[in-house]
This record gives C-alpha cells, structure tokens and sequence, in this order.
C-alpha cells in the first residue's frame, strides 16, 4: 500500500541520473550554483541546520538586512519562538526588543511585488489567487494579476514579519509557512527566499496552542546556535548547493507530468505552482 | 511583528462569540453535533489523541470498514510508520501483513467520487485542479470538473493508503496530507475524513529521510495504543464536537471576507477550498 503513494510523491523532488533518462529529468547542465552569498545556514540547538536560499533578485532592501544580520551574527542564540499548527514556523528575537546592527534598515520599502511576471515555465492553469502563475529560469515560483507580479506564499517559503500594513519588517523576523500553502499572504508580506534543506526541522517543531502559536514558556522555543551566509564561513564548512533551472524543456516536461501524471493516475489538467518548486541538491 | 500574521490566521478557526457579533461569526445554531459513530478517536503512546470526524455520506463502503476495524480493536498497537516531508503522515499495520477482521472487505469499490457537487458555498474562482469547488452544508470541501465531483485532499483530510491503481485499499492503512495540501491524489485515493483535532499531534512527527518517509526502524515509530469510534466508548470517555455548517449566510460571509479580507491586507479576490474549511469545536 505503500508503493503507490511513492509514485504520486516523487517526480519533481527526487534526484535524478544524468543524463536524462525521460524527457521530464535534468541533464547535468540543467544544475545550477546558487552563490555562496545567497545561502543562508541556520543551525539549530539540536545542531541540525536548516538552508535558506534567498531571493536577492525579488527583495534586494529585505535581502540586504539579513545579509547584514547574519554577518553581525545577530541572530546567534535567536530561537523559533512561533510554531503555529497550518499556519507558520517563526524565529528571531523572541523578545523584538534587540536593537538591530549597523547596517540594517527599519522597515525599508516594501518589497510585496517584483518586476515582472517572465515565468519560464508557466502553469496551464489559473489559481485562485492569480490569473497566472509560473516558476521563473531560475526557480522561483512567481504569479501575476495582470497588473502586478509577485513571489508566492508556498510551503517553505521564507517571509518577512512585520507590524501593521503597509509596512513591512526589517528582516530580523522570519517565518515559513508549514502547512496549505499561505498564498492569502501574497502581496502582503515580503518574501526573501526559500528553504531548500532542513525544511523537516520546522515542520515537525511541537505546536503551540497559546495565541497566535507563540509558544508561552521560553522552554518551548528551539535554540538558533548560528545563522550564517555560506560566504561568510571558513570555506571547508560551507555547504554549495544546486537548483534545477526552470529554462528548459526538462523542466517543462516534468511540470506536464505533474499536470497530467501517467495512467493509471487521473489526470487533473493543471496543478499549482506550490506543487511543482524545483528540486534543489547539494553539489555532487 | 507578531500581531499581523495573527489577523490574517485566524477568522475561520476562531471559536467566536454568539451571537454573532459580525456577519461573518456563527450563531449558535450554526454549530451541529457530530454523531458519535462519525468521531474515531485515536490515542498515540504519548496519551496525546487525534479526533478524525469520518465520512460516511461520501465512502460508505470504506468507512465501514474503519468502523469494523475500530470495532475490533484492530488498530490497537499499530503506529504511525511513515513520516514524508511535505507530502503525508500515514499509520497502521507497519508489517502490512496483519489479517484484516471479519466483516472488513478487502478493497471495496473506489469511492473516489461522491455523487453531486452541490456545495452550500461555492468559492469565487476554480483552482488548478477543478473547474469549481466548495463547501457542503455538513462541511466538507468538494470539487468538480463538471462531469464528476469529489472530495478534496486538503492538509488534514483523511485518505485511504492502497496498492496499484485503480484498486483501493480497505481502510486499514490511512494518511493525511501534511504540507502543500496534496491535491493531485484527488480522483486517485479515496477519502474517509477529516482530522478536526490533534492534527498538530501528527504534523510535527519527525520527518524520515528513508524513501517514501517509512521509517527505517522501529523504534523511529510513533505507538497507537487505540483506535475507537466514541459510539463505543463509554458514555463517560465520549468526547463530543460539533462542525460549523455552511448553510447559512454567516459562513458565506466568512468564505467572503477570506477571499476578500479587511484593507489594509490585500483583496485577492479568491481562495482555495482547503482555505476555508469549516471550524470544528468539542460542545460547550
């Protein structure tokens, strides 16, 4: 009973043989490095770390704060203070009262929407949230109103918190959404990035039940021993990673499967852009 | 930095005050008693249970099979053995091999459909995986493509685990998704129910990195001491929840105002169904 379930769960996130095999895998080529200043390493107290890839290209001002947080290693002995079941995984200063380094901006211009929608791939059918949607050449998972493009709220994707509209945080509060895909959050909060390893660390955190999943006793919180930029480590600790490029009929390939899997699965015609995110693989 | 992801959490799940004191909070009489023979309590070795509200009306044949099951105490002593990040949370027989009690058919007919799509509320736009969806008027969330309808693998509904398709399993093994919710089983696995409670009890297990998320050992499993129907529990033990129903115009409000929230967030316009399920609440 269980063999079944593994056909449904794998395609898009498994790590494939070079070179491809069907015409839905990656070659090698297809593998791309995510530079050493656009990962973000958090290890836990559990020493388990969890990898962020950030989104320079989509929220440069809110990148820049946490390039500099990580740098000034603000965020040493932070903590996931906020597990909120369906909801949110939050971490960073329990308390908000830390003052935030040289450096960082207060509530920079919000960075809600990005420049353009140019998906390389585009989903072939709409969502409830946008008229279209899509994962850009370099893997992230845009939508577009017509008007206005934006980063998606899917599972894993790393936000900005932030007091009341329409500002936005500096960067020093981050969450992920751990359950249905937050895509209400769309155009509300500002998106940095995306865990692309370690996802299970936040995920399976206990629930709280005090408002809001703010765990009530500090014993609650998970400890954050470090956040760091891979550059910014001795170069025989950092971690490289590889995302699978979205510009190329592979990828396109696998995201038709997705939409229409092979028989005897049910074709549905069309998926969400939360369920076809490329794979990302540490460098072999 | 914490007060804002509030507002946008919570108007659906909150238990609210009655009368309603919005047009979008239930009434008293919006809340309708769960029969004691639709409620499967399970209870994990942590003492800690998980409330699964069954669906008769849509897979009789499989939920009288989880009633046999329950019945016959089989479950008592199985676990949860399979953990998969971003994908399901699924329990049973980890051996698969345990013979099924009498009464119990061994793959009944599929109910991956249901017969009508007739939702009290219907959501304002299609998703990538219907042409419509939205809620009954006993609260289940259900979508169609115009020829056929059925119920929908929101996070926290609960699936029958099966062999090749297109069989279905018997009921003996069940999932719920954890993550993204997993819409593309739709049509593909049959549905049984619903976790209204406890959900976080299986959400936040540890993830397994062995394939499929099987643990690789035992002892990474999480116990079941107990599976009942609270119909067999003594009057005593019964635990007693009621479903907000969607037949009424507050909880077309609600679905509203979560298409189209209070400025100063965003209207989106839209939602998905697995959005907007219908809160659940032990009777006061």
């Amino acid at each position: 009973m269980i063999l079944s379930l593994l056909l449904a769960a794998a395609p898009l996130q498994a790590t494939p043989p070079s070179p491809a095999v069907t015409p839905a895998d990656p070659i090698e080529a297809d593998w791309r490095t995510i530079p050493d200043d656009e990962l973000l390493v958090m290890t836990l107290a559990s020493g388990k770390q969890v990898i962020i890839r950030l989104a320079p290209r989509f929220a440069p001002a809110h990148v820049s704060n946490v390039r500099t947080l990580a740098h000034a290693r603000w965020w040493d002995d932070a903590s996931v203070y906020r597990v909120q079941e369906n909801w949110v995984a939050q971490w960073g200063d329990a308390t908000e009262k830390k003052p935030l380094p040289a450096g960082v901006t207060d509530r920079p211009a919000p960075e809600f929407g990005i420049a353009a929608f140019d998906p390389a791939v585009r989903m072939t059918r709409a969502d409830p949230y946008s008229t279209a949607s899509g994962i850009t050449a370099d893997g992230w998972p845009i939508a577009t109103n017509g008007r206005q493009a934006w980063l998606t709220h899917c599972y894993g994707m790393v936000g900005v918190a932030r007091d009341a509209l329409p500002s936005t945080g500096s960067g020093a509060e981050l969450f992920t959404p751990i359950g249905q895909s937050a895509r209400r959050l769309d155009r509300n909060y500002t998106v940095v990035g995306r865990i692309v390893e370690g996802m299970g660390y936040l995920s399976g955190l206990p629930r709280s039940d005090a408002p809001m999943g703010v765990y009530a006793t500090p014993g609650e919180r998970t400890g954050i021993v470090s956040v760091r930029l891979a550059s910014d480590m001795p170069a025989a600790e950092r971690p490289h990673f590889q995302y699978r490029a979205a510009d190329n009929p592979r990828f396109a390939a696998a995201v038709t499967r997705r939409e229409n899997p092979d028989a005897p699965m049910v074709s549905l015609g069309g998926a969400a852009v939360c369920d076809v995110l490329p794979a990302v693989r540490r460098r072999p």
